[in-house]
């Protein structure tokens, strides 16, 4: 493991990390922010997945959350949203390849070299960490924008007892049904449908709910709100009677200024539910 | 002036607008943060003047200003660090030409046709401002970061009476006697150095001080610091006897990472100022 740079943050250290990854078969940097308390011993862990176009970078700098982070003793972690390189597969589409991994294991020629972003973010990149930082494995809670609220919710419902409490700021919640998602999903894992189903968080929380506390933020003006599809998210919630808010935040867009404004919250509502 | 965008942020609005200057005598853009009392009537306005390299956009995305500017019902501005656009003169070294405007007005060639930041921001962005939102003329303090940090200092203490309070992270304190001040005071002012004791923050305060609070904060792992010469400006407010608050922050360096640590500190005193 590398270090690309640590930098002095909210009494903690912002550090990216850059290492070769056995899954994705390529260089993958992270970051990683350390509160104060991780001197002292491990500390929780709040999971941060990023959206489409992003990297390790956009939420690190623009999402405002290390401070919060800081004022619960919790540790941040930000992944890469893809497998990158000049040897690895992409496509022109901003939502398709490098930068668009969907959080899943691509079974497909030419992407499943590369594109097991899944595997990463759920096993090679926790060990790494875990192994190398003061991190409490037993307390881990996970977030995510976008794609990554996809990544996070998904995550959170396909890995019962990992995650104490999941949220996410305009997720798309219904990838099987919607462009972003169907896409994807055909490319990546290939036109039998029936390897999508556990990448879809509305289906996921009809059939199986998630053991622990639920925070989803929409905005009412998010210009890509037709392609994330809330309301099933949000019927299956209701359905399924899945302790959970739901809120759907007026004059809203699908930005990072979004992001920040109620960064507090969630991490707040993790803290909360780190601590329990 | 064109609407660039405009989102829904902390309750409130960050707007980025265009407009042909006067004074720089091209398109300058700058970015708004409107908090939600700005509905209301005008609100009190803390200027944020950036840094070396930087537009309107590093610090408006990055600090982490609007949610504290939003509890205390601030308007913040993001002015641009310089004009810009291909008829503008600029040099290949980042610290000099565009993105690199040091809030002078240039009188030398080929400098001087556009490189007037002085009188855009002291004059005709306030000008725009005040006509053109609900912002309260009488309340205005001022801050900014590093090439901005020193914008900040000197226009403050070069308009007594303008500003309430000022306050800088990591300012380049003594220009006159640095890499980064005798190198642009040369190019933009000239060889006469008279002209450039009006640009020096360090010398402003030995001889006029400034007529309320000042807050400066810099980190003692600055990779900058040498040029930045803080202990020039703390010996002269010292030695003046000016009531301030000047922090060395243990670990921190020039990123804004740094700034974002410290936001909170800064738009509270600045509130605080505006408040008396």
């Amino acid at each position: 493991m590398k270090t690309v740079s640590e930098n002095a943050c909210f009494g903690g250290v912002q550090g990216v990390y850059s290492h070769e990854a056995e899954t994705t078969n390529c260089e993958m940097t992270f970051g990683l922010f350390l509160p104060a308390e991780a001197a002292q011993g491990p500390v929780p862990v709040l999971w941060y997945l990023s959206g489409l176009t992003c990297t390790h970078e956009n939420a690190m700098v623009k999402a405002g959350a290390q401070g919060w982070a800081a004022r619960h003793g919790l540790a941040l972690v930000f992944p890469d949203t893809s497998p990158r390189g000049a040897g690895v597969a992409d496509d022109e589409a901003f939502d398709l390849g490098q930068g668009a991994g969907f959080y899943v294991n691509a079974t497909q020629d030419p992407w499943r070299k590369h594109f097991r972003m899944w595997d990463y973010v759920a096993d090679e990149l926790p060990r790494l960490l875990f192994n190398g930082f003061e991190l409490d494995e037993e307390r881990q809670a996970i977030t995510g924008h976008s794609m990554g609220g996809h990544g996070a919710l998904t995550l959170a419902m396909g890995l019962p007892g990992r995650f104490a409490s999941v949220s996410a700021f305009s997720p798309i919640c219904h990838p099987t049904q919607s462009d972003w998602g169907r896409k994807q999903f055909t490319a990546y894992l290939g036109t039998d449908q029936s390897g999508w189903t556990g990448h879809d968080a509305s289906l996921l929380m009809a059939e199986h709910g998630f053991g622990g506390p639920v925070l989803i933020d929409t905005g009412t003006r998010d210009q890509f709100i037709d392609l994330l599809m809330p309301e099933a998210l949000a019927a299956a919630i209701a359905t399924r009677r899945q302790p959970a808010e739901f809120r759907m935040q007026p004059g809203y867009d699908h930005s990072y200024f979004f992001v920040a404004t109620f960064m507090r919250d969630h991490i707040k509502f993790h803290a909360d539910a780190l601590r329990d």
